[in-house]
């Protein structure tokens, strides 16, 4: 766990004056995950969390949605000429009887011959795929309040963000607000990824009694990778894009943006907000 | 240009008061990137300025690198069902004689089958690929003043993060401060494509007089790009990583981080930054 973070040597400049003096940077390095030793995909990530962040990423993917999906996850042996490990590959196998999805994965999204590429391909794909609808999840209802403490209780926990100002991060709490885990990752996503594979690998999935929050946007991606584990609340503290609301309001997940100070914007899935006043038409 | 933002309505909840207002969301989409036919690669990103983006990419991946080297984009009709056109799948073909690298594209790292796959390697390949080495531009020295109002600068310019929140913003400033171009995107590496692309598209590359400034962390990705556009100094506002350090040490690339107020961290390429005062050891 000692590349998650490199120190460098810096020349800091302040108001003209310039100091030299050695830096905490965040460690970012590629990962590439194969399953059942076939290449499948990319992603330059944090190191540490590795078998969680391949784990997770398949389960977004639509390969794995609970731990007996999963049979082992191993580093490759023998990545560099002289035979020494980088421990930058991964290959994840899956149980006998688990069936591979045909899809074609290039940065995380779906494509379909028969209707082009668009937004509702992506769309349909991931309803069409989720092994954990969130409208089959227990009911959850979330006060307001309990959520606007989130992102400083979320940056609390954030501790090489500290140490780096590098790092995107993504929590898990339960629905009484109890800080379940959180990772952080050069990659939003991946910091996700990390925290479903670890659910998964523990017998955690569907996660249909928690809050996902994420430190920054949120986009059509994490919206898909809270769908895909049965994460029935996605919380960011910055603005979503169109499609990851219209994903949302699809799949039935609530999704809430700009979770800032005492306010919130509710985008989609309302009814498990817990309102206390009735809504006044704008 | 009318999908670069769509309207959503939004349920508000300020101080537990709730109102119902439409919102206006960043719009994403997918865009597969064709290369003479083949597809090449999916992004999500935000409508518009898709022919730069591809040229961009492919500026990146070490395609193209002059005007020259571009035949023609266009959209792929037919790309629906109904015969309408997604206006989603772009298809770049490159002029006659051009050399297409035999590079493996997923999340734009490059796999080597002699070397395993490590961060070293991801730095051989870009050095190696780089047609406009940084090395041999013309010097430019930048003022440390000039460089702290550049954030500012951005930020006027970012028309549309006004009314979404949503996006990540890049700009070209030239060696004096002058404002080139600036590109907005849900996705950064995105609005750093456009930019050169649009670039290349008006035989502008080399970018050696120029300076690249982007909204938030500098990522090996983010380094790469300006080191394959042959652009000398990237300036982030927030933190580089380790692999954008070493890659900016090793291609001459100036990086500096953290660039806010009146202060800068310069990690690599500091003889680029015009200093007054002698450099004080600490």
């Amino acid at each position: 766990m000692g590349r998650v973070t490199e120190r460098r040597k810096v020349l800091r400049i302040r108001d003209g004056a310039v100091s030299s003096r050695p830096d905490t940077l965040v460690a970012e390095e590629p990962l590439e995950i194969r399953l059942n030793g076939k290449p499948l995909a990319i992603t330059m990530r944090t190191p540490g969390d590795d078998f969680a962040l391949a784990a997770g990423f398949l389960v977004s993917e639509g390969v794995l949605a609970e731990q007996d999906d999963l049979q082992n996850i191993v580093y490759c042996a023998g990545a560099t000429v002289d035979g020494s490990n980088t421990y930058n590959v991964v290959d994840v196998r899956t149980a006998p009887g688990v069936t591979i999805p045909d899809i074609t994965l290039e940065r995380n999204v779906y494509t379909t011959s028969s209707c082009g590429l668009c937004g509702k391909a992506s769309l349909d794909a991931v309803r069409t795929t989720a092994r954990w609808p969130i409208a089959d999840t227990p009911p959850v209802r979330v006060d307001p309040e309990l959520l606007v403490g989130l992102p400083d209780r979320l940056r609390a926990a954030q501790r090489v963000f500290d140490r780096t100002g590098g790092l995107h991060a993504a929590a898990l709490f339960g629905e009484d607000g109890e800080l379940l885990d959180v990772r952080e990752d050069v990659g939003r996503h991946n910091a996700v990824d990390k925290l479903v594979g670890r659910a998964l690998q523990n017998g955690d999935l569907p996660l249909s009694r928690t809050i996902l929050l994420v430190s920054g946007r949120a986009s059509f991606e994490l919206a898909q990778k809270a769908v895909m584990a049965g994460i029935p609340v996605l919380a960011a503290v910055s603005a979503p894009s169109s499609l990851a609301v219209d994903l949302a309001a699809e799949t039935g997940l609530t999704l809430v943006g700009f979770l800032r100070g005492t306010s919130m914007n509710v985008y989609a899935g309302e009814d498990r907000i817990a309102l206390r006043t009735a809504a006044a038409q704008g």
